[in-house]
């Protein structure tokens, strides 16, 4: 129980911080969106490169060409943030399988606006024609109303460009974020209640929900771009890490989805608890060898979780999450190498792994990362003059 | 005045957060110092060393070696805790200039208690005749009471392994914090008034304190262990970055202070007021460059901040701050990529840069470094499952 409670804590608050990404400011995009079957803009600068693995982005003009629907994933996520950091960067890890980060650039979604996907993530309605949602039937009671089944849509455009120096729009990403729980009230600032959707049910709603938003984005952007539908399985509100994508297909130039293919791909936590087993038992026995090497190693106790992701049994990936007391600089820095040999003797290999080491109060004080083909870790303390 | 405010609440957050470093669950040593002229220890570890730079700290086992007057610093620096990181900082940065981080390892102070330490940082009173701090002379005006000179002390410990396999004291680094404002109230929980130091008396005040820690620290540990001792001023309560060490001197086996060396180490923060120049105006508008082009990124602004440090007028290094407000993991990745290609080409070059990029909550989304030596940046962004 101890241990669920620090857990709770140390995640509970990523997800509490994670949570201020806020919509302060966001300007609600009131205009329809102009169909446009070729987007393209003279005068572009990109972001640059640092790195081979990550697209550039577009600039015009000094300033970042940000979503036509900015603002509305923290919206529609606000149960639970951590939904949205796995939903944009599992959306780019696959894009990445399609539009080669050598050839293409990466431009926020502008074919679809905010007050269009806002009308599509709401139910079907007299004035609401566009809604994927199933029509309110009026019932309150868990099993009997009709749950919301599509909880976010984001967009993603990637761009070539062409012999006269223009961007041209050269492949889309589609999102699609589908619930397993939808939560709701019977009345406004009520208790939350929830319909519980099954896994297979999930995948039904899903695919007719993809089939129509591919429907309606060939009619704005005609038949000549590839489009990579995606499909996400949100995670709880309670979950101490987001959902995962569970299928995706490439609708070729001027055809309609076929088929799908599974990613296989789950999120999990560590160290695991009854209700939340693990794929593969030697992972989850590495890392509590290192978290039990951790947790001692001052005098008042370090909370040590993770979030990884496997694809069947194989794990992905991890991101660690270190959190303890400190009373001085030195602590910091001997713990950070203390840490780092540990996570070298005893975390999985020949995977990608991140630690964020952070004080009581959340402040990242130092980090440490590794590269699926690296053997020892990059360090950082976080210093001050 | 608007430039002077976003300094203020992107700094002033990092220095509430740091306020959380707390010291909660310290444990209050009550027992007296005893003298060992030899400290050593058999069965001990170290953390291990993950850049030759740093020194590699003391286990016992399995546990960290934790200093004798842990959380003293914590509570000695509550009004700007980022004194706390510059004082330990930098007295790990003079210890390496005598004590290499080849030959010697870290131990935090395990000389000089709690009890003893707190002693000395009070005021000389019938009660406390070791008090460093002038006694109490009745009076309470600004310019009239005895202010308190020593703000705090911190001792260091540079260990050498002996041929039996044992840890022995063989350098020991003692840091002096001097205020040139002492805060203090008239009455408990009331208005807070300050009593200005000069320079001068701040130095001459140095002086004589280091003086009587030096002999009663060679009491405790005998003539044979040199002590470096560092001179460091506090910064005002308000300050944006941490105060910085003036001057250090070496006291060899069996002598006393004879000469101290300046540092002529200066911090300051980038963009500069006008009660705040700095010495180089050269640095200042490759920074503004550098500024501009962060700051109207996005739709919504990026406040953008810099603790610089100065050796006489030669820029010696740079952390950066960047606050602005995010709506995607994509603008995250975007961002840090413009950033690093700014910092590459408007930035100084030839000292250590660090770039800490948040969210408008204050949590680090990613970070970009470069070595002194290095040309591009190290770049990071903090991702979740």
């Amino acid at each position: 129980m101890k241990k669920k409670i620090s857990i709770l804590l140390s995640i509970g608050l990523s997800a509490i911080l994670l949570a201020a990404c806020g919509n302060l400011g966001s300007s609600s995009s009131t205009s329809t969106t102009t169909s446009t079957s070729d987007s393209s803009s003279s005068g572009y600068q990109t972001t640059g490169q640092t790195n081979d693995n990550d697209y550039t982005g577009v600039i015009i003009n000094g300033k970042y060409k940000t979503s036509k629907s900015r603002g509305l994933g923290v919206t529609q996520n606000s149960d639970n943030l951590l939904n949205l950091k796995s939903f944009e960067t599992g959306m780019t890890k696959i894009s990445k399988a399609f539009f080669s980060t050598d050839d293409y650039i990466f431009r926020e979604g502008q074919i679809l606006s905010k007050s269009t996907l806002t009308n599509w993530l709401a139910r079907k309605s007299s004035t609401n024609s566009s809604g994927l949602n199933p029509v309110d039937n009026g019932k309150t009671g868990e099993t009997t109303r009709n749950p919301m089944y599509v909880q976010q849509i984001e967009e993603q455009d990637y761009m070539k460009e062409t012999s006269s120096g223009k961007l041209k729009l050269s492949g889309i990403t589609i999102g699609i974020g589908m619930n397993r729980k939808d939560y709701y009230e019977k009345e406004e600032y009520g208790a939350t209640y929830s319909t519980s959707i099954s896994k297979e049910e999930m995948i039904q709603q899903g695919k007719i929900a993809a089939a129509k938003v591919v429907a309606r984005l060939r009619k704005k952007v005609g038949n000549n771009i590839p489009i990579v539908v995606c499909m996400f399985q949100q995670a709880e509100a309670d979950s101490l890490v987001g959902g995962s994508f569970y299928a995706y297909t490439e609708v070729k130039s001027g055809s309609t989805i076929s088929s799908w293919t599974d990613t296989n791909l789950a999120s999990y936590v560590f160290p695991s608890t009854s209700t939340n087993s693990v794929p593969n038992d030697n992972d989850e026995s590495a890392f509590e060898t290192f978290e039990n090497k951790i947790k001692n190693f001052f005098p008042n106790l370090a909370g040590v979780t993770a979030q990884v992701q496997y694809k069947d049994s194989t794990l992905q990936g991890m991101h660690v999450n270190i959190t303890t007391q400190f009373y001085s600089e030195t602590e910091i820095t001997s713990f950070t190498q203390y840490v780092a040999k540990a996570a070298k003797t005893y975390l999985p290999s020949g995977i990608p792994i991140d630690i964020e080491i952070k004080g009581s109060d959340g402040t990242v004080q130092s980090f440490l990362a590794r590269t699926a083909k690296g053997s020892s870790y990059y360090t950082h303390v976080f210093s001050s003059y």
